[in-house]
């Protein structure tokens, strides 16, 4: 069995190999084969996107998807939010010494395939490896460029009282499949990661309305987090309506066992979106087309409360505030 | 005394608390500041260069530097040697459960620090925090985007015999230094590494010449393993004099002890140039006058020779082929 070594990371001839049998195979394209010290691409007529994101997440293989994948679908994702066309990829690996290469290569073609799929090209990369137990099989960094085509505003600035809050689906479902993964729980789940890109679905939905105010893929710290993230120094507030949130029967259960709240559990391939009230529906409609949307919903309004509160009007008829997750819940979910 | 622990890496309060009490802090900028999924920046007029790399030395300070300088110079060398201006840095932490929260307001600072001298603006982040055992102190990836604005080849297309080697300074400063704050090694070296940023050296000596026909920061692997990546189908060889290439004492005393050879010994502020004879005094000139460039030497010169070798004149008039570092030279050396 070939496992990674300390050589691999010194820049020299096993470098090289590793270079040329598994990232080059792979990844090739060409901008990444200028093989420079920095890669060269052509001047872009638009605003850029840049975003950065390192993953490190615990199992590194899970039902939906992987490690790559992931790091390829999240930096997507955070370009497509901001309005932007994913076009590069940097990425930077960070190599225990020990992990087999079968598992690297396993996971560089996952990259490779959901790249191709996207039509986003991985254009320069970095590989280092730390000692046994100073990582943890890997980590990856992904770096992403895009350009900005259009003229829309969903930095949030315009949101007013009466706009409704979207989700695109089911909530919960990548947090809830890493912690049924993770050796000391035995759930025996049919659960899934949500891992997927988004841009194709908001592109979807930037051709149906100009009435967007805000779209957000909902990750770490959950929809209650990231909500709470969005309303800042917006001097509004949210109410969500607990009954309309989708959430599956299975996530819903493992969470009641476990005492978790899914709406702080991570996804990995849902939107939040904040809309004007008459385009909401007509989104919703276009959102429902595309697999990745099917469940979309509405599940709550913008109100005029300047404490910059999310509300949740439960299925009882009460009413919570969801801060911010504080402490703990669950590590290496991404 | 505070600490980093896993709920700083959970999106939640904790996070939110670092980013504003650190990062924000320090790094702050007004395309930083717009806090969205990706940081938007103007158009860009001109090719762009893009470089991405992890940084995981050991120990995280060292005389000379610490890994957070140590990750901006990098990454700004890598887009100045290309030819271009670097403008924009991301930065992604990877960080120890554990780790002091002084010692990572103490990396950011430089980090900052190191930004502002050199002109470039760090514009997105991220932060994972790993648990005790996953990681060690802390890991940095930074990714670098820069634009060219002028049509320099320095991809070595234009090599050719009797073009000359240079490179700027003394070399293995970096390698020996990390090598002997290694707790194994108790030596009581006044070694400091040569980290730096040499954008500005290179500035200096594209202004002079056209001549230039490739420009490399000589990193992991050392003189030896980079000249001979310089060399790939290339069709030529490279012949350097033993007697010429610029070596510290000290540095040449440690590496005779440990069986070291310096010239595959990593570096962080030097350049190795491959330029036209004509040039090469002059380029020389005008290096020596830049403080990053006071040792600059011709070291050896391009022969017609297909095979693509790095040979070594040495000082008793015997010739070496130096190829590429094979096996473990030093680990985590950036």
């Amino acid at each position: 069995m070939e496992i990674i070594t300390l050589s691999h990371g010194e820049g020299g001839k096993s470098t090289h190999e590793i270079i040329n049998k598994i990232f080059y195979k792979h990844f090739s394209n060409e901008i990444l084969m200028q093989q420079g010290d920095s890669s060269i691409v052509k001047e872009l007529n638009g605003k850029i996107a840049v975003t950065t994101d390192s993953y490190v997440i615990n199992p590194i293989f899970f039902p939906g998807g992987d490690i790559g994948k992931l790091s390829i679908c999240g930096t997507i994702n955070d370009l497509a939010v901001s309005g932007a066309t994913p076009l590069y990829i940097t990425v930077g690996f960070i190599l225990e010494e020990g992990l087999k290469l079968s598992d690297l290569e396993r996971i560089v073609t996952s990259m490779s395939e959901t790249a191709k799929v996207c039509g986003v090209k991985i254009i320069a990369g970095d590989t280092k490896v730390v000692e046994k137990g100073r990582g943890d099989r890997l980590y990856i960094n992904t770096t992403g460029i895009g350009i900005i085509k259009n003229d829309f505003n969903l930095t949030g600035t315009n949101i007013k009282p009466g706009d409704k809050v979207i989700v695109s689906g089911t909530l919960g479902d990548h947090g809830i499949t890493i912690l049924c993964q993770r050796t000391e729980l035995n759930f025996d789940s049919q659960i899934k990661s949500d891992c997927n890109s988004l841009h194709l679905l908001i592109e979807d939905i930037l051709k149906v309305s100009k009435e967007v105010k805000f779209i957000r893929d909902i990750t770490r710290g959950g929809l209650a987090t990231n909500l709470n993230e969005i309303l800042q120094e917006k001097q509004v507030s949210v109410v969500l309506k607990e009954k309309s949130i989708p959430i599956k029967n299975e996530v819903e259960a493992v969470c009641e066992i476990l005492g978790l709240d899914p709406l702080y559990i991570a996804n990995e391939g849902k939107l939040v979106l904040i809309v004007s009230s008459e385009d909401a529906d007509n989104i919703i409609k276009v959102m429902r087309n595309n697999p990745l949307g099917k469940d979309a919903t509405i599940i709550g309004e913008v109100i005029r409360d300047s404490t910059e509160q999310v509300y949740l009007k439960t299925a009882i008829n009460g009413t919570r505030i969801l801060g911010m997750a504080e402490g703990e819940i669950i590590p290496r979910i991404c």
